[in-house]
């Protein structure tokens, strides 16, 4: 069927697929720089193909994860900037298999909106690729639905999906916790992509900011939502190299729930984790939500990472190496607290 | 933190984490049930850890797919009923992979809502915990998320990622198919997941229907919600074991753009698909959405799958013994065509 004669009354209904086409020409260009040596499809193929190396593993293991980037859409729509959702969406992926001990093989996208605008579509897609790259990781397919009337204007979804392996006796899973490891705390660029529901209210709501506006009395130069759309960071250059270090018990990704619900997902039955609160920087935007939003300390440390964006509970003999390694990978580092016997979840110690 | 003092302010901004962690431990029951012998991990761990058997494999290859139910959805939500959508969304994946030859491993589920409704998340999590089951495939991790003012009242947005593997030596590709072969079509129950933006338009502006009203002009006692909402086969048990059989050529899943851009992606360069449009009943939904509708056939067999949800393209020398075993599957088959030198694309006989 000719070019000129398709899809007109699918196109009354809101659906271009020939728009889609064209989008997805642009884009094949960033997704193919992201192939690793595994993958073995082109794009366009039903299901993405790739090869993993499995030959120094004795036993592989998948290690699998879903997520989104929450409503921290809604600050990059207002912002009119989708260029860096992607790299949330992918690094918050690859955190989240690498505190099992995975490393990434691959990565899927899935983009929801009403009407697909080419110029957005680039500017994620081109996000998700650049950060697979960084990380290593293929983008190996995705899926662009255009869903007229469920979707509003200029809105977009953005979910994805990522697959690592490591090998089975490598496996992070907490069970090598003990009390008196130490809680070693990783810096986060920002909110990460949590807790924006709660912060889209206190800034755009309760304050009435517009995107471009400063957030009252803050000292960043930077427009609330250049300082909400702060990127996501991935922890698999400063990580990654320690998988294997003896003295790296568990690890923990501080996403929703913060290090509150977050930590004791690696704690054993009978310790609790003590935090030391004074232990590390905690960014301006905290304390300018807090006090905007006259939230409880309480849950600020529930809903928001609080500047720990990941935490790496380590034997005391090991911490020290691997303070210094971390400090190498250009990240903040501090130990925040330790585990410690009886009780259960987190205790935070306010004393400086 | 007691489970009373929590996020009171989170709650306000419309994001109720306990009401998810209720909802969490009522649909954990339907996933355990899902879980095969690979899966390592429980429910609720960073990523989902899946050991895969490759005992048997000489170099196997891992293929996955992501995947909405697109603006199925929006039927779901007009009839008030989200029981069925989940089988769609894991029968369209599964299908996604095994025209690779790909027998599935596992799956994971997002699914974005503005408000959780702890009913509706059962049904979305039931029917896809039920679908996994069938085509035995672990429902081996998933991500839910609360976005108010993102999502419309009571839209659910559901996403499905699947993960399979083959041997690369059987992956079908399409390099197999020759002119002369014949394409065997399996049916489809009605549309599948694709063409919804357009079957809205008619049904439910152009004739101005509600849920439960029936079709003019038709002959089903069904409502257009219920013949909208059949759920999309899995072709899993027709096809799979006929995934070793060397008169099978190539498979196509004939989803969005229809048999009309699905065929040609399995045709060698040169070649072009002969359709005989009479050799199968194409059910009447069809041609009621055409004629309400004033689709062009044109359009109709790239918008709409025809009812044929998946082609064979097989050597004639085996057709018979693989006719057989469709039959013996239970899902109806036909010899709907054949591969034709010269030309490209599909090209519709419309003779009887």
């Amino acid at each position: 069927m000719g070019e000129k004669t398709r899809s007109s009354a699918y196109a009354r209904a809101g659906v271009d697929i020939d728009a889609q086409d064209r989008a997805l020409r642009r884009i094949k260009k960033l997704v193919r720089k992201t192939f690793t040596a595994g993958v073995l499809s082109d794009i366009g193929s039903f299901g993405g193909l790739f090869r993993p190396d499995l030959g120094s593993m004795e036993e592989p293991v998948l290690v699998a994860s879903a997520d989104g980037v929450g409503t921290k859409l809604a600050v990059a729509r207002m912002a009119a900037d989708y260029s860096t959702v992607g790299s949330d969406l992918v690094n918050h992926c690859v955190n989240d298999i690498l505190v099992q001990g995975a490393r990434p093989l691959f990565f899927l996208d899935y983009v929801g909106t009403g009407v697909l605008e080419p110029k957005t579509m680039e500017q994620l897609v081109g996000g998700l690729a650049a950060a697979c790259r960084k990380n290593g990781c293929a983008l190996l397919g995705g899926e662009t639905a255009e869903m007229p009337g469920f979707y509003g204007e200029g809105d977009y979804e953005l979910v994805g999906f990522i697959v690592g392996v490591v090998d089975r006796s490598r496996i992070l899973d907490g069970s090598r916790v003990k009390p008196k490891d130490l809680i070693l705390g990783l810096s986060s660029s920002g909110l990460h992509t949590n807790g924006y529901s709660l912060a889209r209210q206190v800034f755009f709501e309760r304050l009435g900011l517009s995107a471009g506006d400063r957030i009252p009395q803050s000292d960043s130069k930077k427009s609330v939502a250049a300082q909400l759309l702060e990127p996501h960071l991935s922890y698999l250059d400063a990580v990654g190299p320690l998988l294997e270090h003896p003295g790296v018990h568990a690890l923990a990704h501080i996403t929703g729930g913060g290090l509150t619900d977050n930590l004791p997902r690696v704690l054993p039955p009978k310790t609790h984790a003590s935090i030391k609160v004074g232990a590390w920087e905690i960014p301006e935007i905290f304390h300018l939500l807090q006090e905007h939003g006259e939230v409880s300390s309480e849950e600020m440390f529930r809903v928001f990472n609080m500047g720990i964006g990941m935490c790496l509970v380590v034997d005391p003999q090991g911490a020290g190496e691997i303070m210094a390694h971390l400090k190498k990978s250009g990240h903040k580092a501090a130990p925040i607290g330790t585990v410690q016997k009886s009780g259960s979840g987190v205790v935070y110690d306010l004393k400086s």
